[in-house]
C-alpha cells in the first residue's frame, strides 16, 4: 500500500487496526515523531526498554502480559534513535511473542536497504508475514521531499487500511510523485542512486563514529551501527543534559536530547541521558569539525 | 493548511475537531466519498435535507436542537451531486445557527471558483469567520492527480489541526507537489488556466442542460447549475432506479444511483431517485451522444 511516507504507514495502522482505549507498547527510546502520531489518538502508551541489540524481548513479554497490548510500533533495524539492529534470533522470539499475545507488529524499516550487506538482517516479516506491517519509504533512499512510502503487509491487514476514505477517495496520497518514483525506480535510477547514498553515508558514519572514539572521554558510551543514519552516546547519570545541549548550541551545535524520543515522561529515565548524532546530511569535513566542537562540549560536563 | 485534497482536510476536520461517540450531520444527499472518510470515525451521523436551493436551513435547525451535533460538513457551493448552491440569506442563517448551537461547519467550497460570477455567492466565511473550516482544492483547478488542497480556517482550529502527527513528521503531505502549485500561482499559469476551464466546463453544462430540457420526459426535474460539476435529475418516485441504471450500463452509460450519496440508509428516501451527471470531463459532442442515449433509456422507465 501507497503512503505519504513512513508516519502516515504509522498513523494509517492506528486508525485502522487500533480502537479507543486500545493499549500500544512504543520502544524507549523510539523515533520522536512516532509520539506525535501516537497522541493523536486515544490509546495508552506503554514503553519497552530497547539496549544495544535493539527491542528487549524478555521485558517486552512482560509488558504483553501485563498490559494486554493491541500492537507494537519497532525499529529493528538501525534503530532511530540508537542504531541498533535487532538479530535474527530476537527477531525469531518477537514473532513468537506476537502470535503467542496476538499483537500486531508495526516495523519501521525505512533503513533496512541503507546498511552495510553482511551485517543486515533480513527484514522482521520473513520470519513472520502474518504479524508484520512493514513500513518502507523513499524519503530515505530517494529524496525526503517526495512524502512517498509504503506498507507491506498481508492481505488480512491490507484489506483494512485499503478501505481507509481518504485513499479510497484520491486513489493515493500522492500520485505524481508516484509516477516520478516509479519511473526511478524502471529506469534503474533508483538502484544506482541507493548504491551511491549506501558508500556516501558508510563513509559519513566510519568517519563520525572515529573520529568520537578517538576524542570522547572514558565515561561516554558510543554504538557502533552499521548502517542507518545515526549514533548513539549514552551519557553518565550525573550529567546535565539541558545545560550541555545550551553549551553545544553555543558552540553552533543543534543536540536533542534523549528526553525527546522517550515515551516515558518521567524526568531521569536512562533514555534522557542520551544524545543522537545524524551523520546522514553532513560532509566528512562537516562531521570531524561537528565532533570536535561536540568533544570539546562534553568535556566540560562529564567527568572521565 | 495544505491538504492531500479536500477529503484529507475533511478527514484531519473529524480527527481533530470531534471525539468518539460525537454526532455529525451529512447533508442528504452528499459527496459520496465523504461517506467513506466519515465511516472510519466512530461518529453518529444524522441526515440533513438539501433542496433546490442547498440546505435547508430550517430542518437543520431541528436536528441541531434534537441531536446536539459538533460538526456539520456541507456544500455550499455547486453542491456535488445535485448542483445547488446556498443563497446568501440562508448562508447567514447558517452562521447564526452555527454560533447558537455551538457546531463547526466544515464547507466543502472546491467548486467555489468555477461558476458563473454573477451567480456565485461569497464564501461561507464571510458570513462568520469564526464557524467555518473552507476545504478548498487543487484538483478541481489545476489537476485531480496533484492530491493537493487546503484549508482555510481562524486560528483556533488551525492550532488544533496543524499539531497532527503525520503533518508535523513530514511537513506537508505532498511537498514537491505544492512547490509545483506555487510556481502555478506565481507564474500566472493558474490564473490563466482557471479562466480557460471555467469558460470550458460553462459551455459543457449549457449543453448538457439544453440537451437534457430538449429531450428528457415531463416527470423529470433537471437542476440548471450556473456553476460546479454536476446536472442533478430527479425521476419520478415509481421509477425503479437500479434496473434503470442496469440498461443505461447496456447503451453504454455508467451512472450512479442516488442512493450512493445518501447517509440516509433507508431504501427509499428522496435521494435515492435522483441521478448525478457530471459534464467536467466530457466533449460537447459526447455530452450530446450520452444526452440522446439517456433520454431513450428514461423513454423506457418513466411514464411520461
Amino acid at each position: 500500500l501507497l503512503t505519504a511516507g513512513a508516519s502516515h504507514g504509522l498513523d494509517l495502522a492506528l486508525k485502522h487496526l487500533t480502537q479507543p482505549g486500545d493499549t500500544i507498547l512504543l520502544e524507549d527510546p523510539t523515533y520522536f515523531l512516532a509520539l506525535d502520531i501516537v497522541r493523536d489518538y486515544d490509546v495508552r502508551v506503554v514503553p519497552v526498554p530497547v539496549d544495544e541489540h535493539g527491542l528487549d524481548v524478555e521485558a517486552l513479554e512482560r509488558s504483553l502480559r501485563e498490559h494486554q497490548p493491541r500492537l507494537l510500533y519497532t525499529i529493528p533495524i538501525w534503530h532511530n534513535p540508537t542504531g541498533a539492529t535487532l538479530p535474527v534470533a530476537r527477531r525469531r522470539r518477537l514473532i513468537e511473542l506476537a502470535r503467542a499475545y496476538d499483537i500486531i507488529i508495526v516495523a519501521d524499516e525505512v533503513y533496512q536497504m541503507l546498511g552495510d550487506a553482511d551485517h543486515t538482517p533480513p527484514p522482521l516479516s520473513t520470519f513472520g508475514r502474518d504479524r508484520v506491517l512493514s513500513l518502507g519509504s523513499f524519503s530515505k533512499i530517494l529524496a525526503p521531499g517526495l512524502r512517498l512510502g509504503w506498507i507491506e503487509c498481508s492481505d488480512r491487514y491490507m484489506a483494512k487500511l485499503a478501505r481507509d476514505g481518504v485513499l479510497v477517495s484520491g486513489g493515493a496520497m500522492n500520485t505524481l510523485v508516484t509516477a516520478i518514483a516509479q519511473s526511478a525506480l524502471e529506469l534503474g535510477i533508483q538502484d544506482q542512486y541507493l548504491e551511491t547514498m549506501r558508500e556516501l553515508y558508510a563513509r559519513r558514519r566510519r568517519c563520525m563514529v572515529r573520529q568520537l572514539k578517538a576524542s570522547l572521554s572514558d565515561g561516554i558510551h558510543i554504538t557502533e551501527p552499521h548502517g542507518g543514519f545515526f549514533v548513539w552516546l549514552e551519557l553518565p547519570e550525573d550529567v546535565e543534559v539541558d545545560a550541555l545541549i545550551a553549551d553545544a548550541r553555543d558552540a553552533g551545535l543543534l543536540l536533542k536530547s534523549g528526553a525527546r524520543f522517550s515515551p516515558d515522561s518521567r524526568p531521569k529515565s536512562r533514555t534522557a541521558n542520551g544524545l543522537r548524532l545524524c551523520f546522514a546530511c553532513h560532509s566528512e569535513t562537516r562531521i570531524r569539525e561537528g565532533c570536535e566542537r561536540l568533544s570539546q562540549v562534553l568535556r566540560r560536563h562529564v567527568r572521565g
